[in-house]
């Protein structure tokens, strides 16, 4: 086979490049897609606007946030610039920028893309399902494409340029911080809007929902597609971008380095050949089920790549256990995502349950809502602890002879780049749910009529259900990735010990029964849990400034609350206060997290962070799993309520199960979700700043 | 100074009975004092019958329970009956009983005084505030009393009989299976009342709190008594009784091991009499503050305690290092106490915040409350976590030379024996709040006045506020004694490889990159959501059942609704369903716990249970804390809104605030609480069943 490593890396680049012309064709095929309603064209066009505004505001914000880093990184990463190689921070600063860049980049393509896709799905549903699901569903794959087309790009390229995996974990945090950014920042944002033009408007004056003189409402818009379309992508680009550095650190401290580091860029390109192909085979027929449409394909997407891996093995003659390690992450993914299902689908037992609590009031919809919420996260922890465990045991026997552990962690974190390989056809789906949602509004703003009405209603139902699994997938793939990045953390260390000549015991694994570890792994216990509730009394504070904003316009407009012709809000306003609040009340809690790390490591050392790590692994996917669902069962409990049960909407269940879908939005979209991206940061963090704890300790 | 264990056995026994002796002085004192109000009398004794209903339904619930667990203790703990030595199962199946028993008649004792220092407190506000609360303090220092001394004695009994550690965890696992019972179910059982009494009768017939008419108004007056009187001091009995075992089981395996295990008797012994001088020097002057008077005393009690250890350090040549342990237990107590009260207290910002929230509706007021819950957890966190490491590290020089680890839990031990040290005080703090809770009640009910009512308000308030310190130490004490048992755990599996003569390693610690310990890990962490979401979801459905047998006396009873003379409710009725319903509930959620400790040790062997119970500590402590304090957080900012702040009562902040106070009762009366009780169960199991792990796993 010659150079393993370089055929692979050259297949990688291809495969991208491959990528990057499907998005290409899926955005021109999408913009040639009819448009003739001025209305829609109008409102859509504001809804582009603001996504931009927020967009064009958060890079600024992120290129000074950057910057600071970039310059710290410069200085003391990964070790100081007086005593180490100053290459090698020029190499990891490099690094970092491109991580940040490529993702943003994926991020605005994507926001670009899904701003017009929902217009052109809003009208397509006057001529029938098919051709607004195909206008909603490829306008999702142009930002799944784009995101994981440039993921595996930039670690190839970085891995070719500096063939250094400790740069590329800098890469990895480049990716992390701007997930921060865009995920944490775009959750707080879409809050906020939500939550404000809900209370101003709906509450306060008696207007509908979505009423073109409410300040708030394009905000409320461009909040769907710059935290759930931006948001989501920057995540699952971090996400992926992590699992792929930790495999390729784990890989490169083996005995045969360079087929392992092969197999993982192998697989990668793999995954994203099938999410291609996928995409292509997606279709639905005139009357049939989205959310099958939609399920079938991760279904059709998965099996051909467990094929297509299978096969790439047979020839390349990679190692079966590691396949089998690929394949349980990938089966374990699908597992975690249905039993999220359960406990938010409407039809199963939980949402039932709650909505029936409706009915004694807000008080029992929350107890019962929290209730649920915790049991969830009982199948998704046993899964994840289940495909650790069975893949390392399946991977470890190849280190016999001293090396079982690297190789045991290898396996782990090649389970979680098997349950992320799909993660082009995850990202697909996922965007496709904003998409048509925003295209609801845009046939109801537009007067398009009751089918196309019922079309776009029966599509963004799908979008939801489909979200579950997803969502699952998305926290059960963070879970594994940051297990092995706790391996790369201590390669990284005992790679600092080598390079320093430290006379120092190399780290085997960190003890609970030291305390110094127990220490580490309460704190580390406590970071999640703080992170979310700053990031929700900043969405509560943020919203504060904005229903003042929305009072003074109605106060200072004339006409305005009254509707009278051409008299329109300040909608810029509002976008503009989102923007700046979100970004000024996210910034606090992502430098508490990071801060807090280097803190524990000044103080503590290695041992400390170790269990730093381990500690906000386990709260952390706690956490994220009992918010997200949550908020996800109290989402769809309303929804049920809606549907006409316990007496429908504007009954006494309906205003409670109101209350916890307002409770669970901050938990779904803000809080739940930016967890993934703050252990993700967290353990980058620890594992760049590994030469720096063990030079400038205090224990 | 001769044998010195025997010595201290003796003075613990000394001590002990100098407690009863103080408790049974208080008895009489208490109830010595003048009654004569009818009205008074006539609730006061049906609350009795009623407390007592359900003690005697309790108990006769556990003997079953406990039948079946000493059943099968005896056959498999702690080794299997075939092939240990049946001498051993059956010392630890009668030390077993014990510890439920004594635990039993204490809180019996606390029970039979509470019900009757109610209702002299509330005779004697009509006199002023200093006999009413002289009144309320010593029935709750009865409480303190009988539990500390029936704890220590109990443990040194146990010990001086059978000489074994093992087997004092037998007696541990005892009073945890009635803190399990008196804890959780008395959480259900007074939560089901209050619940169901507010719907049914204030919520949806419009009569007011406390109405003698509502057939659940008993039962809820009863819920105060056997919740926060029994369960706490069931609770406290546990926490108290396995930080000495724990302690107990780290010395006897160091090298001067009578010498260490006497030290813990005698801090131990030191510690009830440091609370026995501080019952009695409690005293408060006509128009001083209460909570003043209870803190002083608070502090009183930690200075004797920390003179008199320095002076038995002195005498007996013990090592100051382990001093300081205990002295850095105690001081770390009283810090996280003041942290809790940052968070709970109405002068303090989060209070205030969240009344604030409550302007903008009920779904504010859940989501600040629980982000200053989700805050509230780090600084407890953080002090466990440094008073542990503190500990490890004065304590385990001692054993240089290869026994640092052993000395090093020794020392966290003894931290956990210094912050329960003054545990007699803190039971006597905290069964004064529902003692006065409890006379303000019958205060309103017998007429007694406006000034009575001021005086056992103020008193009533004093206790809340003192209760948010006496949580956090025993979260805090909870905490280091899981620690202490881990250290147990792994004690009692190298003492079973020996005795069983294995040919398998020694534990040394729990790596968490093993992939075993981490597989327990993430599983022992969603233990502690499951358990209280099934408290909670318990809660519910108990409260469905009460609700209904409401409304049938309501429609069955002729003139009750309309309040005819002489027609009453079937209050015994809504005791009864109260009762079998706790019961009901909570033993599916005490069995999940215990079987998913036996699974995961019966199939991931002992590493798998290493990770479990640490995951469960960790994840215990932060839910423990987060509902606790948001519970605390919602009452405190209901009573801040009705003491006329953000419009006052029957305002919409109020309803919002009423809202939040529901949610939050069965967070910190229900599931908070219990979760403490849960980890130290957990432990146990697994301690005791360390030898059937090494026997019969099957990795």
């Amino acid at each position: 086979m010659g150079n393993d490593l370089t055929f692979f890396q050259v297949v990688s680049i291809v495969i991208s490049a491959l990528a990057f012309v499907t998005a290409f064709w899926l955005y021109r095929w999408v913009s040639s897609q009819p448009s003739s309603n001025k209305k829609i064209a109008e409102v859509g066009k504001l809804i582009q606007n603001g996504a931009n505004t927020f967009l064009a505001k958060e890079y600024k914000t992120l290129v000074r946030f950057c910057s600071v880093v970039a310059l710290l990184i410069l200085v003391f990463l990964p070790s100081p610039i007086w005593k180490g190689n100053i290459v090698d921070n020029i190499s990891m600063v490099a690094s970092y920028i491109l991580g940040t860049v490529l993702s943003a980049i994926a991020g605005k393509i994507g926001i670009s893309i899904a701003t017009i896709a929902n217009m052109k799905s809003a009208e397509a549903a006057t001529k029938g399902i098919k051709p607004s699901f195909m206008a909603g569903y490829r306008g999702g794959a142009v930002m799944g494409m784009a995101v994981v087309g440039s993921s595996l790009l930039g670690v190839t390229l970085v891995l070719m340029l500096t063939g250094n995996t400790t740069v590329l974990l800098g890469f990895s945090f480049g990716a992390s911080s701007l997930a921060l950014f865009a995920k944490a920042g775009g959750g707080i944002f879409t809050k906020t809007a939500d939550v404000s033009a809900d209370l101003a408007g709906k509450v306060e004056l008696g207007i509908p929902e979505d009423d073109p003189r409410n300040p708030a409402v394009i905000a409320d818009n461009v909040g769907d597609n710059v935290g759930d379309v931006a948001g989501m992508g920057a995540d699952l680009f971090d996400s992926n971008v992590a699992s792929m550095a930790a495999a390729l650190v784990m890989a490169a401290s083996l005995s045969n380095s360079e087929k392992n580091m092969g197999m993982v860029l192998c697989y990668a390109a793999i995954g994203l050949l099938a999410s291609i192909i996928g995409v292509f085979t997606a279709n639905m027929k005139e009357g049939a089920d989205p959310t099958r449409a939609l399920n079938m394909n991760t279904y059709v997407t998965t099996a051909i790549y467990g094929v297509l891996t299978a096969v790439a093995t047979y020839i390349f003659d990679f190692n079966w256990r590691i396949w089998g390690a690929s394949a349980i992450g990938l089966i374990v993914g699908v597992i975690i995502g249905i039993a999220t299902d359960y406990f938010t689908n409407d039809n199963k037992k939980p949402v039932k349950m709650v909505a029936k609590a409706c009915e004694s009031g807000p008080a029992f919809t929350i107890t019962s809502g929290v209730s649920y919420g915790l049991v969830s996260t009982l199948p998704a922890m046993i899964g994840i602890g289940v495909s650790a465990l069975a893949a390392y045991k399946l991977v470890a026997p190849l280190g016999a002879g001293g090396n079982e552990v690297a190789y045991g962690m290898y396996g782990i974190s090649m389970a979680a780049v098997g349950m992320l390989s799909i993660v082009g056809m995850i990202i697909s789906n996922d965007a496709y749910g904003p998409i048509v949602d925003n295209a609801r509004g845009l046939v109801e703003m537009g007067d398009l009529g009751d089918k196309a009405l019922e079309i776009t209603d029966s599509l963004d139902s799908a979008g939801n259900t489909v979200k579950a699994i997803t969502k699952g997938f998305s926290i059960g793939a963070a879970g594994l990735t940051v297990i092995a990045l706790l391996g790369a953390f201590i390669t990284e260390v005992n790679d600092a010990i080598v390079a320093l000549g430290l006379n120092v015991e190399k780290v085997t694994g960190f003890d609970v029964t030291n305390p110094t570890v127990f220490f580490g792994l309460l704190v580390g216990a406590a970071i999640p849990p703080v992170f979310s509730a700053m990031l929700m009394l900043g969405v509560d504070r943020n919203a504060q400034r904005m229903i003042a904003e929305i009072h003074r316009q109605f106060r200072e407009i004339a006409g305005l609350k009254e509707g009278k012709e051409g008299v329109k809000p300040e909608y810029d306003k509002c976008i503009e206060i989102a923007t700046v609040g979100a970004l000024k009340e996210l910034i606090p809690a992502g430098l508490m997290a990071i801060i807090s790390t280097l803190l524990v490591g000044l103080i503590g050392g290695v041992h400390a962070v170790g269990g730093f790590i381990t500690g906000n692994i386990v709260s952390g996917l706690i956490f994220a799993l009992f918010m997200s669902n949550s908020g996800g069962l109290w989402d769809n409990t309303k929804k049920y309520i809606e549907a006409g049960n316990h007496g429908g909407k504007n009954s006494k269940a309906h205003k409670a199960g109101v209350v916890g879908d307002t409770v669970g939005d901050p938990f779904k979209d803000t809080a739940g979700p930016s967890i993934n991206t703050q252990i993700t940061v967290v353990s980058l963090v620890a594992s760049i700043a590994a030469t720096l704890f063990l030079t400038i300790s205090i224990f």
